[in-house]
């Protein structure tokens, strides 16, 4: 299974890339001047290869032999080392990075794609250098120039890897509960004690050296969320001339053992326990990332960009599985059509079973709707990043904050589905390991729960994001779908029909939307539904994804053509309805759920 | 987790036997007058017992440390055997049976019951007696009284054990295409050759024989399923005093390595292949079951057990995921409800969250219908066996035939969506191996895939059962549904409400089944969306066992049947609407999935 034509198909990417949102038309903007379509080719050929080559050849064995802790060490295979080597030495975990850091400027929008890649090959060691690029992007915005100098150089160069500390053993989803304090020093330096849990990539020896960005709170600071500040904190401190120096007092408490996802070592860490005791002093040496007790701020800078990347991922998981189960449908012979009485003629391809197609149907709809979703927010952070105005920056930013719980949700419910499908259709071979879909199944199981729950997205979209600037976040939304919905009303024929059954749904979620945001009841009876509102939202922007996807098929008749516009075709008739009843409920502002009490159970 | 408080409720038991299905009322029957409420307590409680004892302490174990292919033998923990012996010991595997062989006529509701303690507990352990019970019961129907004396006593012993082998690794799905065959011999007996896939306990030590039933073809027999023919196949011939004699030539060619049911061995078996030479001859010995040809037809009354019996496996696993989920949204504390600024003010129970409401709510609708459904079953299956006439005795076998799919399929998708969601509210707690949840979606995973899949039971319900007899099976079935309509109108108030919602879904449903069935369209289109009318019919079905369990509440207002009429308006609000969409589309006989062409993907 390391062919990329079984990862992710190259022709919808490039239909999705360059028929539909028109990426080549970012090289007219300066900041993406020195790119073309062979370059965007070029990326997306390299990291193909390196993915089928050197990342999915070991996704299984990763699997079969997650890292173990061994006398305070972190033991794994060593072919994960190899493939993101081979990434750093490709110089692509700097690609969508300013110039003046090594970066070559590339379109967020085509590293997206580019990266889909290795998250379809072996999301488990593609995990540590997504937090790595995450990492160096929050400390390139947010840090001081001796912090890039120190640590994102040699994160870009692959000698250094980066995690994301935020969550503690008793604070989950709940950032505001945090305990972990930071001490300030006379030197500026601060030092950290407490427990940091759910941490990816917390511990293994891929490199030099580990840079975490850690949440705590500086004694005598706001109580909540308001108090919370970010810091660098080192495994090694690193001297002036970028030697390493130190072992700091970071230390490994324990592994998870997860369900999937094995690959990618998830931590707990102890900071300041006096395992180690940097300058003689106890505590975890930290730097303080910006001004106190904006932490958070800075890292929801990071965070959107880390849910649409698990967005991405939960898609490209959804992807691959989807192209292995219709390989296997294709070649898979089993019993004969209803109506076919002749027990002597030969088995049929499962393919030309019915309901096999559905589930064919539905994972196509899933995952390239998902893609089409993931690659558009690449192609508006571009925008964003060169826009000509502040009021179009703003704009862009609204719609892309109402976007990314969306982004982040939707394929990890869908995609997620998609994949319980193609076990489905491998049948009793899909249960086993012999076979990639069921590892698939629960690698993606991991994206409805970390970066924040189905249920925090929820309450982010219907809570903050609808309302945001007086309901400005919802009308971005709604303008550009439809912008979508104009246009499939002048192309005319099946688009504009579609038109009509987005214009409809479309009109209803507004309705709605606004009536939950003026009803006079308690937030807690308000956010209630939540859960349905944020999918009923996804369905009806996934819907738009599919009506412009319809519509860039223009006139072309081929077999490809043709499944997009059967899959458009598929996700109207059979998804979009489905939005129905959840809206009739969000209308009522129905409080079943709500009322239920605890004693009920 | 070994208390039995967390792997089903007795509570709920007791509801659902007494208050609604009346069991106790079964006792006024001639086969049950032995037994009492007492009776049915004290086997409830034994169970509920050995379960906690001796099957749930080893259900990690077993799945951590699965069976091993070594030597050409199948090693596994010890903890199995023992747990089965006490099953066994206690006299359990023959408590429904007659008492001629044993038995203790118990009535199958009260046994599907009191079993369910065992799948909630450590399914994968469970199965080996699941299967044996299944295969008796087979013999004891269709075989010889020496078959009986044979092989039946030993497995009622707990001596033997017991397995089908339908599938072949060319033929899952369709039994049409089996190509093992039966050779006779002049002594009446056979000689089988071929290779038996997916045969779960098809090898292991864990009793003295193994007893297959084998599905396989008598050369010059009709073609298709109409050839096929039914055989006991024991591991070890036995002697005509019942001592072991030659090893059977039937052979561990492999086992297969599987995402969940880990502790059961799942294996290819080899008959015929020559490692051994049965009395000097090539072939695996076996004794025709029954007439030649009629192998089908045998092995479906063991089938319509079993698929009920992977239903109660379902609804097992729903139930004691859901019993762990609300345990743990008890206990861990987590953020504050919206509107609640202080971030000073303690954290609350996640339960207080409504979307972790909602997600208890939707979980207890799904294992509590189950439960119902499965247990209705079994009490049709009592009335069955008992009834005073022969319309009476037909009628409520049509209308198990009707209900079977259902039973099967029903449990297998929503009571996999409840441990989805026990996954979901441990967060990522629930995602790890620390905790049972993951383990319980993994074992559940397998429910829509074996004993026929999802798409198979759909092609039985709306391509057989509900045509059967000219519509018979259909008019059964509303009529059941009718009853508790009218039960619900009477009633009046809220009931009333619930019986008017659920008159209008079965009318359309019995509207639309004719409509498709008198519809001019090929066969192929007719079941293209057998899948959706599966779903809706089975969520109309669950809807009109929550409107009988809302009426069997009566004025009890107390905790326990306030949240039973809770989970009913649950049900009724978010749950049935889900059958608008679906009717929806059959009723317009869409084919928008049979329309899609295999070269479109």
């Amino acid at each position: 299974m390391s062919t990329p034509d079984l990862l992710l198909s190259r022709r919808d990417l490039d239909f999705l890339l360059y028929d539909w949102l028109d990426a080549e038309g970012l090289t007219r903007r300066k900041r993406f001047a020195a790119h073309s379509r062979e370059t965007f080719d070029g990326i997306l050929d390299l990291c193909a290869e390196i993915a089928a080559e050197r990342f999915a050849p070991h996704n299984r064995k990763a699997d079969l032999n997650e890292p173990r802790f061994v006398d305070g060490r972190v033991e794994m295979i060593a072919d994960v080392k190899d493939a993101l080597d081979a990434v750093a030495q490709a110089d692509l975990l700097s690609a969508a990075m300013d110039e003046e850091v090594g970066g070559a400027q590339l379109p967020q929008v085509v590293q997206t794609a580019a990266f889909l890649w290795f998250q379809a090959a072996n999301i488990g060691s593609w995990a540590y250098a997504f937090l790595t690029v995450a990492n160096a992007n929050l400390l390139l915005a947010h840090g001081s120039q001796e912090q890039i100098d120190t640590f994102v150089r040699p994160m870009l160069e692959g000698r250094f890897h980066g995690t994301m500390c935020l969550s503690e053993p008793q604070a989950g989803s709940s950032l505001a509960d945090i305990t972990t304090r930071a001490e300030p020093r006379p030197d500026g330096t601060y030092r950290l004690f407490g427990n940091k849990m759910w941490i990816s990539a917390g511990e293994h020896e891929l490199g030099e050296n580990i840079v975490h960005l850690v949440l705590a709170k500086i004694p005598g600071g706001p109580a909540g969320v308001k108090g919370i500040s970010l810091f660098v904190v080192p495994k090694f401190l690193v001297n002036a001339d970028g030697s390493l120096g130190e072992r700091n007092d970071v230390v490994l408490a324990g592994l998870n053992h997860k369900m999937g996802y094995r690959g990618t070592t998830n931590t707990l860490l102890n900071f300041g326990e006096g395992v180690h005791t940097p300058g003689g002093e106890p505590g975890a040496v930290g730097y303080l990332v910006g001004e106190p007790h904006r932490g958070l701020s800075y890292m929801f800078h990071m965070m959107n960009e880390a849910r649409v990347g698990v967005g991405a991922g939960a898609t490209a998981l959804g992807y691959t599985g989807y192209l292995k189960s219709l390989d296997y449908a294709r070649t898979r012979t089993q019993g004969r059509l209803p109506g076919a009485k002749d027990p002597a003629s030969p088995p049929v391809p499962i393919i030309e079973h019915a309901d096999v197609r559905r589930m064919l149907l539905a994972q196509k709809s899933y995952v390239e709707g998902a893609l089409g979703l993931i690659l558009l927010c690449g192609k508006l952070l571009d925008e964003e990043r060169t826009a000509e105005s502040p009021e179009e920056r703003a704009r862009l930013n609204l719609l892309l904050e109402v976007l990314t719980p969306i982004a982040k949700s939707w394929p990890s419910q869908w995609c997620l589905a998609a994949n319980d499908l193609a076990i489905q259709i491998h049948g009793g071979y899909g249960y086993t390991r012999e076979f990639d879909v069921e590892q698939h199944y629960r690698d993606n199981r991991l994206n409805p729960i970390h970066e924040g729950t189905h249920g925090i997205q929820a309450l982010d979209l219907l809570g903050r994001k609808v309302a945001m600037a007086d309901g400005a976040g919802l009308a971005a939304l709604e303008a550009l779908l439809r912008g979508g919905i104009d246009q499939g009303r002048a192309t005319g024929g099946e688009a504009a029909e579609l038109a009509e059954a987005l214009d409809a749904a479309l009109t209803r979620l507004v309705a709605v939307t606004r009536a939950i945001h003026s009803a006079d009841v308690s937030p807690a009876v308000r956010l209630a539904n939540a859960s349905l509102y944020l999918e009923a939202a996804g369905h009806i922007v996934v819907a738009w994804i599919w009506l412009e996807q319809f519509v860039a098929t223009g006139s072309r008749d081929d077999d490809f053509h043709r499944g997009k516009r059967q899959a458009a075709r598929y996700f109207f008739r059979y998804e979009l309805p489905r939005t129905g009843p959840q809206l009739d409920l969000l209308e009522k502002l129905d409080t079943t759920t709500y009322d239920a009490e605890p004693g009920w159970f």
